[in-house]
C-alpha cells in the first residue's frame, strides 16, 4: 500500500473546516472506521498518521484558501472528549520505521499550526471539552492560546509513561517545559498523572491559558478571537487560491510531477530527485501570481518537492541516498526570489516564502543521505541553491561533460540564501555552515548575483568537491556505493547531529533530543516487547517490565 | 563484581603522571591484560570503564593535588598510536545499561577536562602521534588545543559509522560541529573516512590546531604551553592538597561514608542518600582551610556524594528512586558557603566550588527519580539546597512529627543558589525551575538567609508538595511505590526532557542529542545484533544490516 499525503476536504473523513468571517473552525470528528489500515478503531478522536495527513492538508489550505481567516478554532466535534492521542493499538502494530515516520510527520504538522500565527498571522486557538489526552494534549499544545471548558470532566494528560511506558513524544515534554514554561517539578507530577489536572489548577500551572464553564464559552471565545484577530495583519478583502490535485504519476520506479521527478534505483538504495526551473519569467505584480493560483511556479514546485520528499519518507525505506538535482536557468530562478523579495509584503507571497521554510526544514529533517549534484544545465540559485547547504555534501563538475554542450555548472547566491529560510535552529544554513569561518559567511554575501563555477564555489566554501569529468563519475559512484552500504542507524545518528550546529530552539529539541529518546524507547522491551506496556494496553494485563534503570 | 570509581596514582595501569614545574604530562600507557573485566585485550590503548576511572582521578588530582600546573599534556605511551578509543570487544560484550553507563562516565570525564581549562585555568594541550581513533580523537577533542605529530602516519579518525554502526558518543559529533565548528560537509566526509585523516588537511579542515614534525615537536610544545600557562591565573607558589582514601564501608544494604551515607531498599527500589552537614564552624581563613586538607567538609562532602553517585549508578541497576536528605544546623552550612564566597580568590576554594558544580550537574545528568525529603533537623541550605532544586520534585514537612522535637523543616537560600553552580544548560536551577516566572526568581532572591518553613516554602514555588504529620508518611511513600513501578524507560525519556528547560550548550547536545541517539543505535540489531557490525567487528565477516532507514 502507498501512503498518499494528498487529499482535500472533499474526501476528508475526520475533520471540517468551516469558515465564518474572519474566524474558521476545525472540526476534529475522526471516523472510528477511518484508519489508515486494517487493525484498529480510531475511537474517541484517537488519530493514525491517515487523521494527520487530512490535519496537514488542513492547515496548508487554511492558509491559502483563506487569507481573511485570522484565528482558528480547533475543536471536537464529539462529546466530552477533544481527544486521546495517536491510537495505542496503531502504535502497537505499527514496525520501527512506521512509528518514526508517524511521529516526525504529526511533529512537522503542530509545528506548522505554530508557524500559522508566528509567520502569517493565522492564530489557532484551542478548545478542549472533555478529555485531552497524551497526543490530544500535544495537539492543543500546538495552539497559540488553550482554551479548557470547565464540565468537571474536561482535563488535560500526558499520561503516556505511567501507561505506555512511552514519551509525548509529539513535542508534548518540550513545549510543556520550553514553551509553557511549566515549573519542572510540576510538570514532573503533571507527566505522571494517568487521569491529568483539571479546571483552574491546570491554568494555574499554566497547562491551559483560560478555564471557563460552558454557559460562558461563546464569550470567552468571542472575546479571544477578537484579540487574536487583531493582532492579525491579513488581509480581509483578498480571495484566496485553490489548491488543486497535484498532477502526479506514480510508476513502478518514479514518481513524476509536473517540476519535480523522482527515479528510483532501489538496488543501488538512491533515489534521484530532480527539478526542473521556472519555463516562465516571472510574473509582473503580485496580482499575476495571484492569477496563475496554485500553477505559480514557486508554490507549484514547493507542493510537488514536498509531497516527494514525504512520498519517500513512507514509501521508500531502504533508499539510503537521495541526489538532488535541476535543470533550468539560474539566472530566472533568481529573477523570481528577487519578484518574491520584491512582493514580501503581500499575504500570497509571504505564505509561499513560508511554505518554502517548512519544506526546506523538511529535507533538513528527512533521515536519508541528502547529496547535491551540480551539473552542467543545472540552476542551484537562491532558493534552490538552498537545497545544496540543505544535503550532507555536494560535488560540482569543473568544466563540462565530454560531447555535453550545456552550459557549465554555476552556482548562484541570492539574498534567499541569508536569513530567509531559517533551519529549525533558528538560523540560515549558510550561517550553520560557516559558524566557524565567519569571514566566509560575508564573501558568500559579497558573491551575490554572480554564477560561480566550480573552482570558485569551492573556493567560497559552498561546495564539499569539484572535480572534472575525469574523475567525477567514479568519485560520485564510490560515496553513493559506500554510503548505501553504511547502516542506516549510523547515518541517521549521524546526520541528526551533524546538520544542526549552532544554537538550539524548541524545534531543535524536539527533533533532537525528544525525539531520540522516543526512538531509544520505541526499541526498548519494555515498551514494544511482547510482555511491554504499548502491546499489553488495553489487556487488562499489567505490562512485565525488566526495571533496570538505563 | 562492585565497580569501584575510587583510585590513586600508585595502583595506576595505564596512566603516568609526570610534573615538572607548571607543566605535567599525563602518559596513556594503557595495560593490554588491565581490562575491567575478562574477555578482552586493551590492545592500542584502547580503553574500558577502569582505564577511564584512572583518567577521571588523574583529572581531579592534577587540579587538587597540583596548583602550579597550568598546562597538561595529555600523551601516549605508545608508538605510533595515541589511542585506538573504547575497545570494542568491551563494547560489544556489555550489557546495555553498562554501556550507556561507561558513556556518560567518559563524558564527563572529557567535560571535566574542558572545565579544567575554563573554570580553573589548568590547560590540556593533546599530543597525537600515530592514530587517534573514534574515542581516541575524542579524547583530543575534549583539550584546549590538539598538536598532531606529522610522522606520515600519523591521523584523526571517527570511524564509528562506517566501521562498527555506532556514533563517536563521547561527545565527538558535537564537538566537531560546535566546538571546532567544522564545516558541516566536511564533517560529514571525516565522519565517514575509516582511516581518517592526517597531516595539513586535518589542520585545514580545524580537526586539529597544529601539525608538526617530530623534529619541531619539543619547540612547538615548548611554545604552546608557555602560551597556555601565560593565560592562567594558577598560583605558582603553593602547596596541593592530597586526596587520601576516602573512609567508606560497602555493606549488603548501605555505604557508609564520614559524611554520606547510602541506605538500600532493594525491593522498593529505593535508595536514600543522607548527607550530614557540618560538625565545626567555617575556618577562620583559606590557610586553615587548606591546612584541613580533604578534611575541609565541602570538600570532603563532595567527594563522598560523588562517589556515592557513581557507586548507586552502576552498581545498583534497579534502584528506580534516590530520596536524598540532609540533616545538621543549616545556618552553619550558610556559613560554610560564605566562607567559600568570601575566599572565592584562592585556588583551592575555587577548585572545591567547581568540583561542586561538577557533582551536581552529575546528580542532574543521573538517571534515576530524584526527590528531596525535606523534614525536620535537615540543613538543605545553599549549596544543599541545590539538591533540592536538582530533583524532580521535593517534599517538605509542614511542622512536626508527632513526638519528634527536632527543630521545624526549613529551606534557605543563599548566594550559591543564584549562579554558582550553573547547570549543564549553563543557567542556574532556579533560573531554570523559574523560566516562566521570573518573578517569582526575584522573590527568591529576597529570601536570602531567611529559614523558610514548609507553607513559605511552596508560596515562593521553591518546593513541590508541602504535607503536614498526617498526610506526609502516604503521600510519599505512594509517590515512591507509584514511581518504582513504572517503566524505567519511559522514566529516563521524560525526565532528561524536563530536566533541562531553556538554554542549550554543548553539554546539554552532548547528554541530550548525542546520547540519546547513541542508546538507541545500542539498541538497534545493525549494530548490537549477533549480526552487528559491534559483534562481527574483527571477525573477518560483514555485518548483515536491514537497510530500512529510520
Amino acid at each position: 500500500m502507498i501512503i498518499d499525503f494528498q487529499t482535500d476536504p472533499s474526501r476528508y473523513r475526520h475533520w471540517k473546516i468551516e469558515v465564518d468571517g474572519q474566524t474558521a473552525t476545525l472540526w476534529m470528528d475522526v471516523d472510528e472506521n477511518g484508519g489508515l489500515v486494517e487493525g484498529y478503531e480510531l475511537k474517541l478522536n484517537s488519530y493514525d498518521l491517515g487523521v494527520d495527513i487530512e490535519l496537514n492538508d488542513a492547515v496548508q489550505r487554511l492558509r491559502f484558501e483563506h487569507p481573511e481567516v485570522k484565528v482558528v478554532l480547533l475543536r471536537s466535534a464529539k462529546d466530552r472528549v477533544f481527544c486521546a492521542g495517536a491510537n495505542i493499538r496503531m502504535l502497537a502494530g505499527s514496525s520501527h520505521a512506521h512509528k518514526v515516520n508517524f511521529c516526525k510527520f504529526t511533529n512537522e504538522t503542530r509545528n506548522a499550526m505554530e508557524g500559522a500565527g508566528a509567520a502569517s498571522g493565522q492564530h489557532y486557538i484551542c478548545v478542549v471539552n472533555g478529555t485531552a489526552a497524551g497526543g490530544g494534549y500535544e495537539l492543543a499544545l500546538a495552539a497559540d492560546h488553550i482554551v479548557l471548558v470547565d464540565d468537571g470532566s474536561a482535563s488535560v494528560s500526558l499520561p503516556e509513561v505511567p501507561l505506555l511506558a512511552v514519551l509525548p513524544g509529539t513535542g508534548g515534554l518540550t513545549r510543556v517545559t520550553d514553551k509553557r514554561k511549566v515549573r519542572r517539578d510540576r510538570a514532573d507530577v503533571f507527566c505522571t498523572i494517568e487521569e491529568g489536572i483539571k479546571g483552574q489548577r491546570a491554568a494555574d500551572w499554566r497547562l491551559v491559558d483560560d478555564v471557563v464553564p460552558n454557559s460562558k464559552l461563546d464569550a470567552l471565545l468571542g472575546e479571544r478571537c477578537a484579540e487574536f484577530a487583531a493582532k492579525s495583519d491579513r488581509p480581509s478583502d483578498q480571495g484566496g487560491i485553490s489548491f488543486s490535485p497535484l498532477s502526479r504519476e506514480i510508476g513502478e520506479a518514479h514518481v513524476r510531477y509536473t517540476h519535480v521527478s523522482v527515479e528510483l534505483e532501489r538496488s543501488e538504495r538512491v533515489a534521484t530527485i530532480s527539478i526542473i526551473g521556472p519555463e516562465h519569467g516571472a510574473p509582473s505584480s503580485a496580482e499575476d501570481a495571484h492569477a496563475q493560483g496554485d500553477e505559480f511556479w514557486p508554490l507549484a514546485l514547493a507542493r510537488e518537492l514536498d509531497d516527494a520528499i514525504l512520498h519517500l519518507r513512507s514509501n521508500e525505506p531502504e533508499v539510503a541516498l537521495i541526489q538532488i538535482k535541476t535543470q533550468g536557468d539560474p539566472q530566472m530562478v533568481l529573477a523570481y526570489d528577487r519578484f518574491m523579495a520584491s512582493h514580501s509584503g503581500n499575504w500570497l507571497i509571504r505564505e509561499i516564502t513560508a511554505y518554502w521554510t517548512r519544506v526546506l526544514k523538511r529535507v533538513d529533517l528527512t533521515a536519508r543521505s541528502l547529496v547535491a549534484l551540480i551539473e552542467p544545465g543545472s540552476c542551484f540559485a537562491g532558493t534552490l541553491a538552498e537545497l545544496v547547504f540543505a544535503t550532507d555534501r555536494s560535488y560540482m563538475l569543473v568544466g563540462q561533460f565530454d560531447g555535453d554542450n550545456r552550459a557549465e555548472a554555476s552556482l548562484l547566491l541570492g539574498e534567499a540564501n541569508f536569513g530567509l529560510h531559517p533551519m529549525s535552529n533558528g538560523i540560515s544554513r549558510l550561517e550553520t555552515r560557516f559558524l566557524g569561518e565567519p569571514e566566509a559567511f560575508e564573501q558568500a554575501k559579497g558573491s551575490i548575483g554572480s554564477a560561480l563555477d566550480a573552482e570558485e564555489a569551492d573556493e567560497l566554501g559552498l561546495i564539499t568537491f569539484a572535480y572534472d569529468d575525469i574523475d567525477w563519475e567514479d568519485e560520485v559512484r564510490l560515496f553513493i556505493e559506500e554510503r548505501a552500504s553504511f547502516s542506516p542507524d549510523g547515518l541517521t545518528g549521524m546526520e541528526a547531529n551533524l546538520r544542526f550546529a549552532g544554537p538550539e530552539t524548541m524545534e531543535t529539541k524536539i527533533f533532537g533530543r525528544l525525539t531520540a529518546w522516543q526512538n531509544w524507547i520505541f526499541q526498548r522491551p519494555n515498551a514494544v516487547g511482547p510482555d511491554g506496556a504499548l502491546r499489553r494496553y488495553g489487556s487488562g494485563q499489567r505490562p512485565d517490565y525488566d526495571f533496570t534503570r538505563v
